[in-house]
Order: structure tokens, then sequence, then C-alpha cells
């Protein structure tokens, strides 16, 4: 048998810190208190174990528990649910890191195309990839497929809707998929240079599963989903059925867990097969920190099994002068996505030239120890 | 054109607050400056606006924001990008409330069978319901059938599932709802007294609609689901495929959402359409207070639309010795859930019985402005 760590921050004193860790165990696994479980079996295969206690400083500290496998069932929903269903609504606990055995890892497929499926789609073997988005809602078709024809003419890699692009009635998702796709495929028969439109799809599993089929047959390039919007296991059924493109994971809603940023974007997301994560960079518009996007980066690119290494995508609030910056920050191995300080500029083709430009420029400085040659 | 209301409970210092209210209500619908919304269409039915600022006493303020239903297309997932998906992000905002107008409600159908459908399957008109549940996992098909027959035969009205019970390799989820539902008939047809047994369903959406398919064969009263772990798109859609049976929402992993307890757990899962919903009792081993709870019970119990009212079940290290208590507190409208506390006693009959028997002389001293008879 087997058994996963889950490692989490606790607040609480020191002197009561054995007992918290222990009630952990139990609390992620059998749900009693050790004396009423006598069921031999289930103390020696399911009963969570206290593996390593380590106090920290202050009143919080580092409890790593060891959780059964076989209570996940390799179900992704039950998986969450041993890790951190109960433990959710303890406001003193947090859920940090998680390490998986192999025979769990096995079950699960991880990113389909990765950073080097997405290098290959863009022609783009060793540089950073600009990105950029729609938005605002609100506009028709039209003017979202004329936006997009204006970015990937200007020598963008991923146009991506913005996530609030939905199902709504004044850009039916059909008809803005299909008009964005083609203008993207226009753009790119001018300028020789690939790019990938990414829609947004949004919804409950049946509108999911319609909302693929469309992005199928209008021939998209990748697609952008929020795992914390339609659900984790959504996700990754999504991921299962391959919808044959990239998928980029979205953070929306998933800030809101008290689940450690880098375990939830750079690993958990990356499990359920993300291709590419987008997540908040350190001095913009949130409050994530440079160690916080680091851990995100670093989660998503380091080797892990079999698994093929994940795309990171800093953005939220990025402007054309902090390119260089990043590039050094994160290496060449990476996506920087550039929404509203394009559209807002009032001439959009320089700026996104600009873009352009600066990440061109930047390949020669980036750290070459990061470097993923296609 | 109709506005959905969304209240955030926000720190900042009160020189800024007007600020970050605009910030806000510009990150929660069009994601760009003002400026850069110059589309009419967009800034007069898109762009969020902000409805009302109230300052508090200290750095936590309330902020009232617009959100156009039109660009929630309906849609579970969409909506809860709307109302936080961004803003989940920033950690200084909390989602408080929401007010829904009523063509967005008149969408959605809310509890398919509510207080009074659970209270007409049980024969139970008046009374509080006595809830308990089969635990640990681990356990085979037979022992926690067995357990469940025992708890059915001692007067318990609803034997739920630990929601850590799923499809696993111990007690494969077919066998164990086949076993359980036939412990609990046995047990009905001798008591003479009706008894729901609540299978936990957890998976990925394929994996739930077989759960769905299973328990509907088997005959059982209600299901359990845990709509923050099955994504709560993919748990309306299940509500909306219609089990044909009262379902009761757990709330594993929602706890870990910056939203509030009242809303998410009272409101929103009622919204999707739960029968009963779960909840941490305050004075247990889980950290909410008196005031939240009452909230949350309120929210599930009050008028709203045309919604059935849904049933409040208080849970979470609860004793026999709290029953009058609580009923008192929360009236007769109301579903206890003891879990550890009976498995673990040395005499399970004999607490069992006393928890019912408790139940039942709790309701002359129940407050009657909280009774729906049947």
């Amino acid at each position: 048998m087997s058994w996963i760590v889950a490692t989490y921050r606790i607040r609480a004193p020191r002197a009561q810190l054995d007992d918290v860790a222990r009630a952990l165990a139990l609390e992620q696994s059998v749900e009693l208190p050790e004396a009423a479980v006598t069921d031999a079996y289930v103390r020696e295969h399911v009963m969570g174990r206290v593996a390593a206690i380590t106090p920290g400083a202050g009143d919080v500290h580092t409890v790593a528990i060891q959780l059964a496998t076989a209570t996940t069932g390799y179900d992704v929903a039950q998986t969450l649910n041993m890790l951190f269903g109960n433990s959710a609504l303890h406001s003193h606990v947090e859920l940090a890191d998680v390490e998986f055995p192999p025979d769990f890892l096995a079950r699960f497929t991880g990113p389909r195309f990765g950073i080097d499926g997405l290098r290959t789609r863009l022609g783009a073997a060793r540089r950073p990839l600009a990105c950029a988005a729609l938005k605002p809602q609100g506009l028709s078709s039209a003017a979202l497929a004329a936006l997009c024809h204006d970015l990937a003419s200007n020598g963008v890699d991923v146009v991506k809707d913005d996530h609030g692009l939905a199902d709504q009635a004044y850009a039916p998702f059909a008809e803005r998929v299909h008009a964005c796709q083609r203008a993207v495929e226009h753009a790119s028969r001018a300028t020789g240079r690939a790019c990938l439109y990414a829609p947004s799809l949004v919804g409950a599993p049946r509108a999911l599963a319609e909302q693929v089929r469309i992005t199928r047959d209008a021939g998209v390039g990748a697609v952008l989903v929020a795992p914390a919007l339609v659900g984790m296991p959504a996700f990754h059924e999504l991921v299962e059925r391959q919808p044959g493109m990239p998928v980029i994971a979205h953070p929306a809603l998933g800030g809101a867990a008290r689940i450690a940023p880098p375990l939830l974007i750079g690993k958990l997301f990356r499990w359920l097969g993300a291709d590419a994560v987008i997540f908040p960079n350190f001095g913009g518009r949130f409050a994530y920190d440079e160690a916080t996007c680091a851990s995100i980066a670093g989660n998503a690119r380091a080797p892990w099994g079999t698994y093929r290494p994940a795309m990171p995508v800093p953005a939220g609030g990025l402007t054309v002068e902090r390119v260089a910056e990043l590039v050094a920050f994160y290496g060449p191995d990476v996506m920087l996505l550039i929404g509203g300080s394009l559209l807002a500029a009032p001439d959009r083709a320089v700026r996104t030239r600009a873009f352009v430009a600066a990440i061109e420029r930047a390949t020669d400085a980036a750290r070459p120890a990061h470097a993923t040659p296609a």
C-alpha cells in the first residue's frame, strides 16, 4: 500500500501542537476519535498518521500527515476531500503542499502538451511567449474579432478571451469563437507567424462539453478554463476527454481557497492536466509576493514523475516596461500575459509591437538555466 | 435590464475606500480601467457600478456592487465568476452577500423537496429530525450496513454516509449503497418508522451521473453531495437532472473559501438546489460562532422568491446532551447530525435511542415561531 503526504501550516500554541496534529490526521481520514476506531484493517490501512511536526518560530507550524492512497479511489473530487475536506472548515489550517506516491501519479496523465507542446504549435523554440487578452465583455463578437485580429497582426503569440467572456447574449459563444478564430487565422496568414486564439470555456459539465465541441469544430489552437470556477473534477474530465489542444488554467475563484497558491496553481492544476497556468504576478494589482510567484512557476516546471512541465503565465497589471525584468526573473520558459495596459493604450498597435519586441529582446538576457529547447 | 447586487467586506484605509470600491466594480465586470471602456453599450449595460459604501468602525468596510445580470449568461460557473472570480485573488476582499433579481432567480428552481419534502418522506410533521453518520471509511460494506441497521433500528431519521466514503476498494460504491439501503428498509419494516439512507456521491461529472443511477436503482431516500468538492456547477447539474430524492449539501472544502458561510452554505447551496445544508455547529470542533450559525440557518429557511426552504443541519462534534439547547436555538425546523459521539459510545444503541428521545422531547420546547407544519 502507499501513502500521500499532505503538508499543512497550522496556527496553534506550541504546547498543543502534537494534539492538533493528531486531530488533523484523524479529521482527514476516519473522522472519529482514535479510540473509536476498533477495526484492525482501518487502523492499519486507512487511519491517517502524523509523519512529521516542524515547529515554527511563532504560532505557525508545519505538520505532515500520511493519508492512505486507497482512500482517494483515484478520483479527483475524493482526493481533494482527503487532502482538505473538513479541515478547510478549520480557520487555523492551511493546506501547504502534497506529495503523491508513484502509483497515484500513474493514474493521472498531467499536461498533454505542456511547455514543449505550446512552443511547437507556436514555432517558438526558446523565447518567452507573449499573451494578450480580449476584453471588455459586452463588446460584440465582431468587435472582439477585430481586436483579436489587431493583437495577432502585431505579433502576440496567444490571444486569450478575458475569463469574463462566457455565453452571453451580447457575444454568444459559438459566434464569438468562430469570428475570433477566423480573425487569428487571417492575421497569421498575413504575418507568417503562428498565433493561438484561446477562448474561455465556462459552465456546468454539459455546457463545457458543448463548448469543447464548438472550439474543436472552429479549429481553435488552445482553450482557457478556470478549474476553481468549473470545479476541479470537471476540469480534469475536460482534459481527459482531450479537446485536442493545450489547456490554459485561469486562477479565478481559486485564490479564495486557503490552499497555498504554489500548491493549487503550480502543482494541482498541473496534476489535473493544465498545459499553462495563469497566476497573479508580484507588483501588480494582486497581492502575491515574489517568493509565491517563483514557487508557482517552479512547481509548474519542476521535474515531476512523467508529467510534462506546464508553462507559467504571470498576469495582472503587467506592462511592457516590465518585460525584461520579468523574463530575467522567470527565465525564458514563461508566457507573459498583458491585458488591460495594451487595450487601454491610445495606440494599441504600437504598444502591442513594443510588447512583442521586448519579449524577443529579453530572450538573450534570460537565465539559461531555465531554458527548455523545444 | 436587471442587476445583481453583490456585497463585499473590504479591508482598506478609510481614505482609499472610494477608489477601492470603484476598482472592485471594474475588476468584477469589465476588468479594465474605466477610461479604457469606450463602448457606450458596455458602459451602460455591462460595467459594474458601486451601489453603496458603508464605512465600518475600523479598517473593514462594506461595499455593494451592481453587476449586470446579463453578464452571467444564467450559468452557475459564470455567475460565480462575476461574483468573485478575480476578487477571490485579492486577500483584502470577502464576498459577504448577494441579492439576485427576480428574472435571475426565475431561471433556477432551488430546492426540489426542501424542509416539507423531507418531513413528508419521514412522516415527521413538526419535530426536529435526527441524523447520524456511517463511519469510519475502511469498514467493509457489510460492516457499514450493519451499522446502518443499528442506527435505523434505534429511530434515527436520516443515516448519511460519512462524506469520506467514496468508491473505494474496501467498500465499492454500488455494493455499499445496496447493502445499506437494504439494511435501512429492513429496520424500517421492523420499527414501522421511516428512515432515509443518504449515500455520499463524490466524483467527476461522469462518475456522479453513474452514482445517481445506482442510488436510484437501489431506491435510496436521499443523497449527500459536497458542492465545493464536486464543483458547484456540477452540483447544480446533478440537482437539475433530478435524482428523484432530496439532496443534502455537505460543506467539505467550502470553508476554504473567502466567501461568508451564511452566503455560501445558507444561500448559494440553496440556490443551487440543496434540500438540506450541513454546516459546522458552534461550540463543536469547528470555529463558526453562534451568529454565523444562526445566519446560515436563517438564510436556508428565509422566504426567498418561490424557493422552498432548505433544512439546516448543524453538525460537527454534537452530543446528545446538547439536543435541547440546540433545538431551542434553531427551532424545530432543524435536523441535528450526531456522528462520532454516537459511534464511539460503548453502548451505541442506548446512545442512539437517547438521541432520538431527546429530539422528541425537545419538540415541545422549541420556539413556535420557527415551526413549519408539513
